[in-house]
């Protein structure tokens, strides 16, 4: 059974202004919180059915604060989802400062004003299939913690660190460090044949609008996927989501490493 | 001004039901909507704000059968979009039938229930990207004129001819001819090293459930996407839509061909 002011409370979560100062988030979904418990995230509160409690093994519940147990009823009334499932939990958001030398060591993705949270979710779960760690928003993309985000991220959030930052100073540093900025748009070069780096940042842009005019002096590299098609009507861009997922594997392929 | 009839039909034919009676499905938006008209498709009725209908070139109307102008109010009443644009149309359901032996001749694609409609949308603009122009669904795939398979594949659907059938039938004849199934599994051997034809089927699985086990006996080839991650939680699949534009890209890559 869970109090009036408390189901008020975590439907306020769906704001991101509440969210922001709260600094907590929900994740739904069997599968999805069994996975945060299993990950040992620190869990505020978590909210389910009997039957999901029980049967959870004791161990899972150790980083668990409080626990209510709930009726579907009850839980169809705060869950985000039409049919909601048996689960849902409160997170901390974790306290995580971008740490530019760090993100420019490896391989990381840039993404300027990102706006469908569907569309971010993807590219947080290819960057996770990638084993890409770091992936910094304009300070205009939709919200990570948006539940449309982490439904379409499904638990690659535990594998990646998402910060919101200005690119141009994450790009001036890299500019300074020679670190090379791809940025995929229809003009650039095809990745069949660029070279990619295992080191850089790789820009990819607004769904509509692509690369913003002020971030484009800051690419040092322009690529693109090959388009195998004639036609006039009807192609002339991929969702960026699925540019990411094929930018990404060209990278890790041409990287030559192996899969772990 | 449009009728209260023709408006509830039109509303009518979000309904897979009405739309399999009627032969007719809608698509949404000034940028579809154009593209449709461009590609000389017949149209059975446009129905459009005043400043869209005057803003079109005579001869992009040559095969409209109907004109209907309408207010925003009215245009948000028949839509299924939050924000409607400017214009919507009702179009003809193509009549094509699935010719195996054409389908077989070059690489296509089978789905085996692919039930989000977003999924759909995405691997028929992923297709039409990669000039892949045959998709087989089994029967108990989302409806590729559900409206959200539209909103999703924007005009790819003018570039790739989609079908319904039992994908045993398709996978018998093209087992007869010699001609490999490629399945896309978690224990399938990686897309980096294994041989890609420039023929065969990609046989793509059920968002939850992968490809069926009926299925699974038909299939020549086991292959996956390489995953770049030790962690135990969280990433476990690639979202069928991002794994589609990944294989398709690497046949493509492997056939040796050049984007046109």
């Amino acid at each position: 059974m869970i109090s009036k002011k408390k189901a008020k409370f975590i439907i306020s979560l769906q704001k991101k202004k509440v969210r922001d100062e709260e600094r907590l988030f929900i994740i739904e979904g069997d599968k999805l919180v069994k996975e945060f418990l299993a990950a040992k995230i620190p869990v505020k509160t978590l909210i389910a059915r009997p039957e999901f409690l029980s049967s959870l093994p004791d161990d899972l519940t150790r980083f668990v604060n409080e626990i209510e147990d709930v009726s579907y009823e009850e839980l169809k009334q705060i869950s985000t989802l039409k049919t909601p499932h048996n689960a849902l939990a409160i997170i901390p958001v974790p306290d995580r400062n971008l740490d530019t030398n760090d993100v420019l060591k490896g391989l990381c993705v840039a993404l300027d004003f990102v706006q469908d949270p569907g569309n971010l979710g993807t590219i947080i779960r290819a960057a996770a299939w990638f084993g890409i760690k770091n992936i910094v928003c304009s300070e205009d993309c939709v919200d990570v913690y948006n539940p449309k985000v982490i439904q379409a991220s499904m638990g690659a959030l535990l594998n990646v660190s998402v910060f919101y930052n200005d690119l141009k100073k994450l790009f001036t540093s890299a500019a300074k460090n020679k670190i090379p900025i791809f940025g995929t748009m229809l003009e650039g070069d095809s990745i069949y044949n660029h070279k990619l780096d295992n080191k850089g940042i790789i820009l990819l842009g607004n769904e509509s609008k692509g690369i913003s005019d002020e971030l484009i002096p800051f690419i040092t590299e322009k690529i693109m996927i090959p388009k195998f098609s004639k036609a006039k009507q009807g192609i002339d861009s991929l969702n960026v989501g699925m540019a990411a997922s094929v930018v990404f594997y060209e990278f890790l392929r041409k990287s030559g490493r192996l899969p772990e």
